[in-house]
């Protein structure tokens, strides 16, 4: 059956390059980077390689640069690591309503230990309201945390332009960059970002790595405490394969990055528009034209639900991810369409299709044949689509979802 | 240049069946474990295969088990999240004076939020008084935290008596068994163990990945929050190759253990009275008899300075460990050594030699007759030895090491 990933948000396949680097130390050299014989500086001289290839793709100083295990990870080190590093200098921290829930989740732990969180709102299509960011900025405020693009619906925020708002006000910006770190150019310094999360495994590299880049001077406790590696802020024996695997990847992103943007906004728009064409009362989340991911497209078809699509797009060999918090039966919708203010009987039936460099025009236009009939075959067995077609009404959804509610819950699709 | 690595308690060199296990977990299979479609569900079922697998070598449930990226991030799981998820029961914790960093450093962060630590000491050999743990446990102690088996003197304490002792005054027990699992029997039923950690690096599996066992009932918080991997109490994308090379380092010890123990063993013993018979002045530091690592051996030579050891015997190839807290250039010895109550002057020629399955009779001829050569030429460079070999008399050596000092250097030469 023929296959086609389109889930590389989630995870990417590795590249063979990548793999191929990091297979000699899995192998041969599995010294301790910490130990004093060659064998282990041979990994303390790997790791630190990949420390500059991995500070090059975002701007950054390689001693900017620490590791960890996986991107949810370094949003916690962030976040909590920075909040606990400077107790004395407030207790008030931003976020945006839509971001991963690595950092919903910290900061609603953050508020068990007395700190207040403010949620800033987003427009239609995912851009963080300027003007609720400004305003929301206390005297007690220490750390804005904004994603720089969205996981689920691919809005592009303009970090320039928060950076600005931020740093005007002296407060500690952190960006979680996961979506867009190998996809599109980060400039850390030019961008003055003070705190940035990116991830191996969704840039062609590993799982188990991911960075923090905390930029000199930001102060912040570790949250694994132990030894002395990364510079005393993040103890436990080096991964030393997967930080090689990293480096890698980053090199590789460096250099194919404007080629591969090319390539894949050729193929989103191509899946967009084929969508469009074949499928009636179908809606694009996220930005309709410009500042969108060239690798995410998010629908939602009316008169489907999640789960069923899903099994019957399997079934065909193509694998995407739901927009919605899968696991969770009821009448829901995830918490970033909410703040994006989708209906919630039309947000049920949504779908989140993610692309990668390895990805074909012929996959495309495979999806583009077989997603129609899906949508045909799943609208026949709806009660609501027959409703709206005997009567031109739509029923009404059950109880509307609740973002607070939603969170309660810990529920994740897209996990990092 | 032959090549003989005796820093496996650093880490193993990956048993070769381990790597073939993961590389279709690196390859082929990518799949986020928690998407709906079938590549995923691949990497599901294969992460519930490891966690029974590594279930077993502990003889715990699955589901008590929680994959981390590390041991130090299972130690500080266990201490931070039992703390912190039990705040209203008390604030008093208990560990050993020969604890690892991970654990030090991590109780040392928790006085920041008002605990109060207890350190239990240990007699010359290594063994917890277990007197003073009786005496130690107070009505507000929530946890006692001691380590199975000591990293550096390889002394195996007596985990019953310890379990017995604490479990009476039903206080909750947690266990760094990162030096013995998967060399020695752990059945965390039988010995009434409430939390214990142990890792892949160490017993030929890969690097990435540890456990935290959690007893059913025994609630922690998370670390790491997000989405709602791991029983939602460890959130990041899943490690799926590492956490399947951990499963198949787990299956191959089950089968193995008892077999690579009589071998280890009795390298072991031949190295300890090869060193001894061909070396004056040479102490072995722990267990003189029973209840020692067969893994482990920890010699103090008289003489000798560390750091010219090993850079010597680095060059004839053996890699072997520093006992002595190594990132530090002054006249200290580690807190382990100190806590053994071992002579300043003497400690700081400590050596650790820890033996893996790998290592053969020949590997170990060789150090007995390589090391006495080196011991020999560093001791002519010596005014020490000069001195004592001139007056019969010992220099006395520079101010003594101070536990509180050493730590808040926050040192450590062995790191998991």
């Amino acid at each position: 059956m023929k296959q086609v990933y389109l889930d590389n948000q989630s995870n990417t396949k590795m590249d063979d390059i990548v793999f191929n680097s990091m297979i000699p130390y899995m192998k041969d050299y599995y010294g301790n980077p910490q130990s004093i014989y060659s064998l282990g500086q041979i990994s303390k001289d790997a790791i630190e390689k990949a420390r500059i290839s991995v500070s090059k793709l975002i701007k950054a100083k390689p001693e900017e640069i620490i590791f960890t295990s996986c991107a949810s990870e370094s949003n916690n080190l962030a976040i909590k690591g920075f909040a606990y590093a400077n107790l004395k200098k407030g207790k008030h921290i931003i976020v945006s309503a839509i971001e991963h829930f690595s950092v919903l989740n910290t900061v609603k732990s953050l508020q068990k230990d007395g700190f207040e969180i403010s949620y800033v709102p987003v427009d239609k299509e995912g851009f963080v309201l300027l003007d609720e960011l400004n305003k929301a900025i206390r005297k007690d405020t220490i750390l804005v945390s904004i994603q720089h693009a969205n996981t689920e619906v691919g809005t592009i925020q303009n970090i320039d332009e928060i950076s600005k708002i931020v740093k005007e006000k002296n407060v500690v910006l952190h960006v979680d960059a996961v979506c867009s770190a190998g996809v599109i150019d980060i400039d850390v310094e030019k961008s003055k970002i003070d705190m940035l999360t990116f991830a191996g495994s969704v840039i062609y590299g590993p799982k188990g790595v991911a960075a923090l880049y905390v930029k000199k001077g930001i102060v912040i406790r570790p949250q694994i405490d132990g030894g002395v590696q990364e510079f005393s802020k993040r103890a436990g024996t080096e991964n030393v394969p997967a930080i090689v695997g990293f480096g890698t990847a980053c090199d590789i992103a460096v250099s194919e990055m404007h080629k591969n943007y090319e390539h894949i906004l050729k193929l989103r728009d191509r899946l967009i528009n084929g969508l469009k064409n074949n499928i009636d009362y179908i809606y694009l989340n996220g930005p309709q034209h410009d500042n969108r991911l060239p690798t995410n497209v998010n629908f939602s078809i009316e008169f489907v639900e999640g789960e069923s699509l899903f099994l019957l797009l399997d079934a065909k060999g193509i694998m995407a991810s739901s927009g919605s918090a899968c696991a969770n039966k009821s009448l829901k919708i995830s918490h970033v369409l909410t703040a994006l203010n989708v209906d919630v009987a039309v947000g049920q039936g949504s779908i989140v299709f993610t692309l990668s460099k390895y990805n074909t025009e012929e996959e495309i236009d495979y999806v583009i044949a077989e997603f129609p009939e899906i949508v045909k075959r799943l609208r026949m067995m709806s009660p609501l689509y027959d409703h709206f077609k005997t009567t031109g009404e739509r029923m009404k959804a059950g109880p509307g979802t609740d973002y607070e509610h939603e969170h309660n819950h810990n529920e994740s699709c897209e996990n990092i």
